[in-house]
């Protein structure tokens, strides 16, 4: 951060940077970023993250509403998929000239 | 992030993510960042941001407490400090392998 942030620059990166600073939607991303082809069934989350299924549904949203993941439904669950390169740009934001 | 994140990592990350996760705090930093040799005087932070003394005060000790600044008096006035490396060590853990 060379150049001091505008009021709606900083506004946004907030909301960015909320969705991310929470430890379970952390650890959500992360296993969903390094499974196969960065795609996870929320089945496959409840259990590493041990809280419970609403719970862990409502922080894969908050991260979806942020542009980290996408969703798709296939028969009875729900997949979510890392979006490329979003962690990047918020990095590199954070680092900017 | 293409390792799962332990939960004692994710919840350090989560803390420091929070500390920046506000548009003041954003702004603040990023003036700081941008400020001679990385240092400002709390005095010529109130104006930019357009926050009362005590506000900004309290934004300056969330961020020092994160470690992103550090604080020396001098006088009557507090001058702030970015720490060298705290930010890309952030930016670094988001995309890390």
């Amino acid at each position: 951060m060379k150049q001091p942030l505008a009021q709606a620059d900083a506004e946004q990166l907030a909301v960015t940077l909320k969705a991310l600073a929470d430890p379970a939607r952390l650890r959500l991303l992360s296993i969903v970023a390094s499974s196969e082809n960065s795609e996870a069934c929320v089945c496959d989350l409840i259990d590493p993250i041990g809280l419970s299924q609403p719970t862990v549904s409502h922080h894969l949203k908050v991260l979806t509403e942020a542009g980290f993941l996408t969703r798709s439904k296939r028969g009875t669950w729900a997949y979510y998929r890392l979006v490329p390169g979003t962690l990047q740009q918020v990095s590199a934001l954070l680092i900017s000239e």
